[in-house]
C-alpha cells in the first residue's frame, strides 16, 4: 500500500513558502507542499549553486534564488532545512530580510540548539516556530525528495514560551497538509525522547559498521556478503547523512552522551549475562520482543516479517 | 520482486529428509524442499506436540512423528532444525536409529560448539556435514515459514576434516536446489565472520531496545510513538527468537566477546568525538557510507530508501 496525499486545499495555508536547503526533506516538504496546493508559490535556495541547479531541473519549486535575502523577502513562510549547525549563519543572513508578521520554522533533530542559535538572531517582528518532521531516508540530495515522506508519520512543534498561537496553529496545519500528525512539547522534552529513538540508534549503527571497517581485510569483504544475518540493517542507518549527523551529535551532546550512559551500563551487564546467565539473556530478549508489538500496533511500522523485504537482485556467485 | 524456486528437479536429491524442529527454518525447509522435488518424501518432528500438531495441520510435510528414533529411521538427510542448545540431547535421542550412509545435517547460527557436541556422539557410519543458512526473519514457529526464504541467501557448510566429499555434494546441491548459494568453511571462521555480521548486531538490537525498556514511563511509551527515527528497526531485530539467540551467544561466547570487545573500544573513541571532535565524527559517518554501498553491489540488499518500506498503518492520532 503506497499511501497518498489527500486533493488539493481550497486556499494555501501561506502564500509564499521559502524552503532554504534542498536536501532530501526540503525537497519531499517542497513537492508535498506544491501537491496539497500549501502554498501557493514555493521558493528554493541552497549555499551549493550545483544543489540549486539540480532542484531547478528537477521543478521542485516555482523559482531558484541563490541570494538567501533574496530568497526570504517575500516569504510568508521561512522553512530552514539545512543541517542544524549552519542555522546560525543563515539566520544572520536573513534575519535583516525578513518581512513583519513572517513565520520562520526548521526542521531540524535537535531543538534545544536550534532554539538556543536562532531565537536571539531573528527579530521580534517574525514569528519562530521550531519543528522536526520525524521522517527521512537513509538518502540525501534533491533527488532524493518524495511528497509521500511525512504521511503518517509524526511532525513534533517546540514553540518556546510566549510564542504567537496563530503561527503555531498554522505550521500546524502546514505539516498536516502534508499528512503528519503534529505534536507538541518542549523543545528539552524533544530532545530526551530523540536521544533515544533517534540520535542513539545512528550513533550505534555508525559504530558497529566502523568497527566492521576496521577489521582485517579478508574479514571485511566477508562481513559484507554475509550481512544478510543482521548486519545490513545497521549499514542503512549509518549511510545517512555525515553533516547532519555530525551536527545532530554536537547539538544535542548531553541527552546523547546522557542515553549513551545508560546503554553502556546495559552492555557491560550483557556482557556479563553472557559469561554466565543464559536466563537472564532469555528473560532480556523475551522482554524486548514486547516492545516490537508495540511499535507495530501504534501503526509506525510494517508488520511484515523482513520489513516486507524480499526483492534483492542475485550476489555474484562464490570466487 | 518476489523471486521464484526454478521448477521441480528430476529426481530428488535425497529420498527421505527428517526435519528436526519445525520453526521458521525447519518449515521454509519442508516447504522448499517439496516445492523444488529436493526430497521425495518428508518427516517432521519437534519436541513441542503443539508445534508438530500445527506443522502437521499446515501439511508443511508428509508425516508428523514425536518420537525421534521413529522420526529419523528411514531418513538418508536428518537436518536438526532445534535451537543449538539442544542439539547434544537431539543427537543422543538419534544417534542409535540412524541408517548407515544417512547424512545429518543441521541450520544452526553457530558451528564450533555443534560440531563440539554432535561430532562425538554420532555414529561413525553417518556422515556429519553441519551447515548454517544465512537467512530468517524475526518471526518464528511453523506458520512463519515460506519457501522463497532462502533464494540468492547464502548457505555455509563447515564440514570437519575428512568428511566424506560426497555427502558434501550432496548437502550442497540440496541448498542449491533451495535457492542458496553454498560457501564451504572452516567453523571456526564461520564464527568469527557471523559473529560481527549477525550475533553482535543482534546483541547491541536486544541492549539498545532494553535501554528503552527500562525508560521511565512516560518516556517509553514516546520511545515507541516516535520510533521511526532509527529506533524502530533495531526492534525487529530485537523481536527474533529468544531461546534461539541465548542459545547463539552461550555457544558462540568467544567470538562474540571479542568482536564485542573492538566494538566498546570504538565506541569509547566516539563518545570522546562527541565531545570534542566534529570532523572526526564526520569522516567516520563518511566511510561507513561507503560500506552500505558495498552490500547493495553484492546483491544481498535492496538499494530501495527506507528499504522499500512505505506501507505502514496510520497511527493513533495523538491523545
Amino acid at each position: 500500500m503506497i499511501e497518498r496525499l489527500g486533493p488539493a486545499l481550497a486556499a494555501p495555508i501561506f502564500e509564499t513558502v521559502a524552503v532554504i536547503g534542498v536536501g532530501l526533506i526540503g525537497s519531499s516538504i517542497a513537492l508535498a507542499a506544491r501537491r496539497r496546493g500549501a502554498a501557493k508559490k514555493i521558493v528554493l535556495s541552497d549555499r551549493s549553486a550545483d544543489v540549486l541547479a539540480r532542484a531547478g531541473a528537477l521543478r521542485l519549486g516555482d523559482e531558484t534564488v541563490s541570494d538567501l535575502s533574496a530568497a526570504v523577502r517575500d516569504a510568508d513562510l521561512v522553512m530552514l532545512c539545512a543541517p542544524v549547525g549552519a542555522n546560525a549563519e543563515i539566520g544572520r543572513a536573513i534575519a535583516g530580510s525578513l518581512k513583519s508578521g513572517a513565520v520562520v520554522s526548521d526542521v531540524g533533530s535537535v531543538k534545544g540548539a536550534v532554539v538556543a542559535a536562532l531565537a536571539p538572531i531573528l527579530p521580534k517582528s517574525v514569528h519562530f516556530v521550531p519543528a522536526h518532521p520525524v521522517a527521512g531516508t537513509e538518502q540525501s540530495g534533491p533527488e532524493a525528495g518524495f511528497p509521500e515522506l511525512f504521511i503518517n508519520r509524526w511532525c513534533i512543534l517546540t514553540p518556546p514560551a510566549g510564542t504567537d498561537e496563530g503561527a503555531v496553529q498554522r505550521v500546524k496545519a502546514f505539516w498536516e497538509a502534508l499528512g503528519s500528525h503534529v505534536e507538541i512539547m518542549s523543545a528539552e522534552h524533544h530532545d530526551l525522547v530523540l536521544a533515544i529513538t533517534s540520535h542513539l540508534p545512528h550513533l550505534i549503527a555508525y559504530n558497529i559498521v566502523g568497527t566492521a571497517a576496521e577489521l582485517e581485510e579478508t574479514l571485511r569483504s566477508e562481513v559484507m556478503k554475509f550481512s544478510a544475518g543482521g548486519f545490513r540493517d545497521f549499514t542503512r542507518i549509518a549511510a545517512s547523512d555525515p553533516t547532519m549527523w555530525r551536527d545532530v551529535f554536537l547539538n544535542n551532546k548531553d541527552a546523547v552522551l546522557e542515553m549513551l550512559g545508560r546503554f553502556t551500563e546495559d552492555l557491560t551487564a550483557l556482557q556479563r549475562m553472557i559469561r554466565r546467565d543464559g536466563e537472564g539473556l532469555f528473560a532480556l530478549f523475551s522482554r524486548t520482543r514486547a516492545i516490537r508489538r508495540g511499535i507495530v500496533e501504534l501503526g509506525q511500522e510494517t508488520a511484515a516479517p523482513d520489513f516486507g523485504r524480499r526483492s534483492a537482485e542475485p550476489p555474484e556467485p562464490a570466487a
